[in-house]
C-alpha cells in the first residue's frame, strides 16, 4: 500500500477551509474526489496543517494511501486532470518514505502574509491581498517583529476557538520586507496556533502605520490576553508557503 | 471642463474586452457607469487602446472629460468606491494638459505575457497565465525574438478581422526572460495590430519549445501571410502594462 506525498497550490476564495465538513466545499473534499474519480478508491487526505476559509497554499503538503502502486507521474497528471476546474493543481508528487506522514513529520511550517499598500483597491489581487491604504513602514515592522520570535506564550494571537493545548510556540522566522507596493510578511515555526499568523500580521500593520510602538506589541504578547491583540488581518492575504520534514 | 487622466487596472475575465458593446460587461461600461453613479454625468470613456475579451491590464491610460472641476483624488476615490465589487481599480488621475488625449497622444504602448512554463497547471493564477506543460528555453525565444524587431508588415501576426489600414507597425522591444516557473515576454511598440502580441507570443513558444527555429520564425514573417502564424496564444496570459505620451 504506497503512501504518495504532495505538494499542492490552491486558491482558497471557493472553499471552507481545507478540511471537508459535510457538504461544505473543501479542499480535502475536492482532492478526495478526484482521487475517486481517478482510481475508484475512497480514501482520506492528510495534510500538514488545516488552513482557513479563504485562505491559499502555495506550498501545502499532503499525503494519501493508495492500494494500487501507480507511478507518482501518473498519479499528479490524473489528480490534474480529475481536479478541473477546481483551482487546485498538484505540484509535485513523490513515494513517501516508510513511517513519513504529513502532519507528524513535519519539522517546519512556513507562511506569508501579503499587504497591498497603496491608494488605490486591488482589480488584478482581489481576494489575495488585505488591502492597507496607509502607508507602512516596513523597516519598522521588520524590527519590532523580532519581538515575536522565540518561545512564547502566544495566548494574545490566539483564536478564541483554537483547540491546541498550549500556548506555547517557538516562532523561529518574523520578517517583513516591501517589493513595490506590497509587504510581505513571512513566518516560520514547527506549528502555529489557530490564526495565530493572521492575528499576528494585523498587530505587526499597527507598528507598520505607526499606531503602535515597539512596547505595544511587546506589552500585547506579555499580556497573554487575546483581549490585547490588534485587528486579526483577514484570509485574502493569507498563503501557506512550505513545510520542511 | 476639466479632462481627467487616469491609470488604471483590470482582470480582463469578467468582460467582453474593453469596449462597451450593448448590454455586454466592459471594462468600458463599468468605468462610465461608475463616473454616472458619482457625479450624475454621462460621458464617454477614451482609451489609450482597446484590450480584447480576457486580457488584462496593470497600466492601462484613459481619459474623461467632467463638466464639473473635481480634486483628482476626489475622482480616483469616488469612481474606486463606485466601481465596488468590478476588479477594476483607479491607480491614478492627474488633471491632462490642454490637447491631451488618451488614445491620440499616445507615443508607445507597452504589453507583457505570461507563461506558466512547468507540468502542473495554474490553481492560483487560473485565467491569468497561458499554461505550457513542455519546457522553454527562454534565452533562445529572447535571441530569435529580436527578428521580430524593427519596421516590418506585420501580416502573419494580424488578426483577419484587424482594421488598421497598414500592417506596417515599428516593434521596438521584444525581450523574453525566465523568473522561476514562469517566462515573460516584453513588447512595446508605438501601436500594435488587432491580436498581433498573442500572435508573436504564440510564434515564439513554437521556438521556445524547440518546434521552430529562428528560419522558421523569419519565414513566418516574411511570408505577410496569416496562415503562416504559428498558434494564437490565448487571452489569459496577456497584460496591457503601460503608455508613454
Amino acid at each position: 500500500m504506497p503512501r504518495y506525498r504532495m505538494t499542492i497550490e490552491y486558491d482558497g476564495r471557493p472553499y471552507r477551509g481545507f478540511q471537508a465538513q459535510g457538504a461544505l466545499p473543501s479542499v480535502q473534499g475536492a482532492i478526495e474526489k478526484a482521487v475517486l474519480g481517478f482510481c475508484g478508491e475512497a480514501i482520506r487526505v492528510h495534510a500538514s496543517g488545516r488552513t482557513d476559509t479563504g485562505v491559499h497554499a502555495t506550498g501545502q503538503v499532503i499525503h494519501i494511501d493508495l492500494i494500487k502502486d501507480w507511478k507518482a507521474e501518473v498519479v499528479q497528471n490524473a489528480l490534474n486532470a480529475h481536479l478541473v476546474p477546481e483551482p487546485i493543481s498538484i505540484l509535485d508528487v513523490q513515494v513517501a518514505e516508510e513511517g513519513w506522514h504529513a502532519r507528524f513529520s513535519a519539522k517546519e511550517r512556513r507562511y506569508q502574509y501579503r499587504v497591498l499598500n497603496r491608494m488605490a483597491p486591488p482589480a488584478l489581487e482581489q481576494g489575495r491581498v488585505w488591502h492597507v491604504k496607509k502607508p507602512i513602514d516596513a523597516e519598522a515592522m521588520h524590527a519590532v517583529a523580532q519581538v515575536l520570535v522565540g518561545h512564547h506564550d502566544f495566548t494574545t494571537f490566539r483564536d478564541m476557538q483554537c483547540q491546541a493545548k498550549s500556548p506555547m510556540k517557538t516562532l523561529d522566522v518574523a520578517a517583513v520586507r516591501r517589493e513595490g507596493e506590497v509587504v510581505l510578511l513571512e513566518f516560520a515555526s514547527r506549528s502555529f496556533l489557530h490564526r495565530q499568523v493572521r492575528s499576528m500580521a494585523g498587530s505587526l500593520v499597527e507598528v507598520g502605520v505607526g499606531r503602535w510602538t515597539r512596547d505595544d506589541l511587546k506589552a500585547a504578547l506579555e499580556a497573554r490576553d487575546r483581549r490585547a491583540c490588534g485587528p486579526v488581518a483577514p484570509a485574502d492575504g493569507l498563503y501557506f508557503t512550505g513545510v520542511s520534514y
